[in-house]
């Protein structure tokens, strides 16, 4: 079943918004190319400095391991505080509010 | 411009799964209502007892309406630990990522 993967961090606001999309681009590709991933929105606010995403993935193992994989990462970007959650989809509740449940289209 | 909102908190585990897909059918037809509701995916995970949602919301001012009126409900219904963060979405990285940026299709 899928999951969803949730991060946030704090991250220095100049390294936001134009920037960030400049800079990860690649980054981006890259991450369709994950085991299990499906789909990611990127968060950001760059108001309080904090960054992060929200991800489906196919399964909690596949989530786990990218987890470990990512938070490493962001942390080399200079990422601080990361707090994420996996959460199991509530799939009948989600269908009633169009949710996504898994893969997207892109674009909407 | 649309944004994230996305919370999460304790609740007892047996409030989970089948039973909350029952007790909170009304509560999800009545979200489709709130106004700037977009969409919602209701994340729980029984193990650690704890629940949520992330949200598409049209703008940020009704994101924090909903958040503050939503807040005092699940703590009615026996949430602690409540936290939320509202965040803008990076639209260019999420469209690579095939994230969800608006309105989606139920059932995907």
């Amino acid at each position: 079943m899928a999951v969803i993967l949730q991060i946030d961090f704090t991250m220095p606001a100049e390294m936001l918004g134009e920037n960030l999309t400049n800079a990860a681009r690649e980054l981006a590709e890259s991450i369709n190319q994950e085991p299990g991933f499906i789909s990611k929105i990127w968060t950001e606010n760059a108001a309080t400095g904090e960054a992060g995403g929200i991800y489906h993935f196919t399964d909690r193992a596949s989530a786990q391991a990218y987890l470990e994989m990512h938070s490493k990462r962001v942390e080399a970007m200079g990422a601080e505080q990361i707090r994420s959650r996996i959460f199991d989809i509530n799939e009948t509740l989600t269908a009633i509010n169009a949710g996504q449940t898994g893969k997207g289209q892109p674009g909407h």
